[in-house]
């Protein structure tokens, strides 16, 4: 996709870079850009840590969901197992820790789906989708302040609630493309 | 999804909500918010007006891409025509506005293929999702400090090229999921 060894035409060239909010949660920088044309603009965006969602596949052939309140669109979404990337952390890693913390499962068989970006237009956040097979229960343990309910779904039902909006987040329609080649048994 | 008449038990409900940043783009909140075990919590979140994203189809079955730098991960991306509602506007005024003015195309055949949410975890951004068909070709009119450049894929390379990670933008993954049923020919 880039241009190789020839700048990219559309590149937009960083002239300055400020740190605007600084929160728990969110970092917001401000940046003075050089466009294509030769003027400048002012891009502002979010610095993520990245993340990882992880479709998971019970011996029954089940797949994973969990139903979370999400604050910003004041509702519960129907999502699979994910979460922020710790500081040096491995994303194999993040993902088995993910996993075991909000579904209490571990997986003997893990694939890399590859990676998708959420909001490319004010974030820089990408999430790394695996696929992991193989699993036998061990017990969660959910991070202070987390919530959630767990439930199933077949792929065949998934695919469903993706094409009849009862799943509309990003994460888990990457994934679940991604994924479902994969699950035909 | 919700409890219907009940509250939802996974509930977080506000008790005060202030602005920390407007910037040109980012508006940022921080809400204090009751938790359902009982405890307050703090959540950071982008207010967004929400935006559309469309699938184009070309009277050859092509469906239209573009490729455009996008500053927050610093580098280019294969996406669909989308771009931001404007106060007011109504979704499908927006999605005619938005293919005609980053593509140059009008459609005499549209369809609402539902709604997708990009980062639930710190945005209330929703996108709405369209198929464009039956197109015409009327010019261009990109906004200022708008750069993009166009190409088209058959519905089976835009399969591919989420499978293989040319495309991992989560609008573009979801409006295809939703879209690639309707395009067998």
């Amino acid at each position: 996709m880039s241009g190789g060894e020839r700048p990219d035409p559309l590149e937009e060239r960083e002239l300055a870079s400020e740190s605007v909010f600084e929160g728990c949660l969110l970092k917001v920088r401000r940046d003075r850009v050089l466009l294509p044309d030769g003027k400048q603009g002012v891009r502002e965006y979010i610095r993520h840590p990245g993340a990882v969602a992880i479709v998971a596949q019970l011996p029954d052939g089940r797949l994973i969901f969990e139903r979370q309140y999400r604050y910003p669109p004041r509702r519960a979404f129907l999502e699979i197992p994910a979460g922020k990337i710790d500081p040096g952390e491995d994303i194999l890693a993040c993902a088995v820790r993910e996993l075991r913390e909000e579904a209490g499962y571990r997986a003997a068989r893990w694939t890399h789906l590859g990676v998708m970006h959420p909001c490319i237009g004010y974030a820089d956040e990408r999430i790394e989708l695996f696929l992991a097979r193989d699993l036998s229960h061990v017990g969660s343990a959910l991070d202070e302040g987390e919530f959630l309910e767990l439930l199933t779904l077949t792929a065949e039902e998934a695919s469903a609630a993706v094409h009849d909006g009862r799943i509309t987040d990003g994460k888990t329609i990457a994934a679940l493309f991604r994924a479902l080649p994969l699950l035909a048994r």
